[in-house]
């Protein structure tokens, strides 16, 4: 049985995510996993964050349906993507790039709405009328090919990569979660050729900050860096909240930097 | 495998809707589909909007169980309603007739809670002990006259229905969505009937909204009336906040006015 | 197919509690079903009472999967109980003791991680890395003994007893719910013992309060006894909120005392 995952900024007491399960469980058997429904709003770039952070760890086959759509009803075209042994499915507005590309041979079909789309199709709710029965195509074991044309491209966001030199690492925060850590978009390995003590550069000034292995490596309220459970260098305080300590956010930039003799 | 639905104003944080889910799972096998437990509480006009939008697009022989009961342990009735190929189990409060009343050959029964309520039968927790074992028994095949005898009459909500004469189309406001959009109780055929310019009055005074067909079809910030998804009249305001745009929020009265001219 | 519970305070709109899942469908067949994602964050306490007040619903066999862990990374031991024919699987903090020793023959082991974790190991997500493979494992069959070693004893929570004397009962509010109800820790049964009229003593003051068989026992305002559907004596309030009413929260303690002759 297919696993399909669903991702939407519709909110968790909408009566429009319970709609798309229906589609889906008149279409396909499948066992349906909720990733969020509680996304920000018309927020693409935090959406893209969740679905890249959960898509890894499921099996593969795994169709991931998700859905943040501000252009609904527009040109934008809707998708569907094939990459890693995994399956993406829904608008081409950035959503889906970073989970897709997390394998170097995403293929990109532009999907046949005049072929797929349940009747009436509505020109508000694409996540229940064009994604879900296509997803459920798939579960059902079409081919990706077989939903439309190949897609030119993908939309990008505009997330520029970490970078690092002599001295500093310098990424971006993309997500802060219930806890207050602040997830970076530095790669985990980079920490293994910086020294133990740091400096983090932030709206409140340079602010000392040890690398560790785990939260609890730093004393009460004293900031760590450390390799978050996805892989990515986070920034977290001990039994605090490291958002409020450091004055930071998600969409923040971030420097880290040190004296580049990793023997200090 | 049937699908059981369930929708209350329990709170996705309390553990209710796990023992409810815990009671059916031990009693059938059914695929679990949470429409929300985060209804407003007590709110059964709301309930029964979010009920009636999300029934319809499951697929026959559905059962939906729907928990929002501030009257549970005073004598008010629990009911099992037929209606258009899916089923229906609650309290006979309002909340369950707009979406049984969806098929006109809805047939309603008063479930005789000594033969199937669950032991030791609690008088705070019906959705558990009463309504649960009741959803779990029409799951497994029980015919729906077999739940108990006949109601004579479902409790009925105070939603007059929508209205129109020449120059104006009068409703009522359902529901306000995550987005700020505004779903009202006018049926959205009726828009075909109307000139795209037309007047939308509201405690804001006469605002100018345009008929379109997708929420970019406005100017930013711009209202819109469309067919929202569920085929009734939406009020949206593109890349914007309806409800707080326009001052408006459910429950509230709109009417839209025109000049009866429709080439004009 | 075995039933998985998940009881997290990692929020609904975070990545992990799919993270969990994926990891779960990955190893094994299970129905998964969320008590809730959103406990109070690193909050130990009310988190055990969500496990405690969900558990008993549950068919034997039932695994639940409870990661409230702000100790994660650090020594504390991960476990695995069986109880009642039920399992409990999370960090030994306190979270799994009151669900698991409502059986009086709970049998816990310590989980032999470098056995039973997913590679790589992260140090700040156990539940997707540890403790999910162990409750996949036991859901595949594997006995409880093999696990790893039994453990020693159970961290305990500071939850005093409920007590009772001539003329008085005592205990503590474990509980707010959505509504406002009261939940504590006396047993229900103790209210078979007392009279009607109540005095509930307060920050507020000396409130009377009736012995009640269900919420619209009362007059509307007026504040009532009951036993709750978890068994336990509830504090409520027809129409009302009885947090509010009464001035009281979860984690206050809660004396009841009354004339000591019951004809009275």
């Amino acid at each position: 049985m297919s696993i399909i995952t669903l991702l939407t900024d519709f909110g968790s007491s909408s009566p429009y995510a319970a709609q798309m399960k229906a589609v889906l469980l008149g279409l396909c058997r499948a066992t349906i996993v909720d990733i969020t429904h509680d996304a920000p709003p018309h927020d693409i770039t935090h959406a893209a964050y969740l679905l890249r952070a959960a898509a890894p760890a499921f099996p593969a086959g795994t169709i991931h349906l998700a859905v943040v759509d501000p252009g609904v009803g527009t040109p934008r075209q809707p998708l569907a993507v094939a990459s890693g042994g995994q399956f993406f499915v829904g608008p081409d507005n950035g959503l889906l790039g970073p989970a897709a590309r997390a394998s170097d041979q995403a293929r990109a079909f532009v999907i046949d709405v005049d072929r797929f789309a349940r009747r009436p199709l509505s020109s508000t709710f694409h996540g229940r009328d064009v994604f879900a029965p296509v997803a459920a195509a798939l579960a059902n074991g079409l081919p990706i090919e077989a939903v439309g044309p190949p897609a030119a491209s993908l939309v990008e966001l505009p997330w520029e990569p970490a970078a690092r030199g002599p001295g500093w690492l310098r990424g971006r925060l993309l997500y802060c979660d219930r806890f207050g850590n602040l997830v970076t978009n530095i790669p985990g390995t980079w920490l293994n050729d910086v020294p133990r003590r740091l400096i983090l550069q932030s709206p409140r000034g340079r602010i000392p900050i040890r690398r560790g292995r785990t939260y609890a490596d730093g004393a009460e309220g004293a900031p760590v860096a450390i390799v978050g459970s996805d892989g990515m260098v986070e920034i977290a305080v001990f039994a605090g909240r490291a958002a409020e300590a450091l004055g930071l956010e998600a969409g923040d930039e971030l420097v880290l930097s040190f004296t580049s003799n990793p023997s200090s």
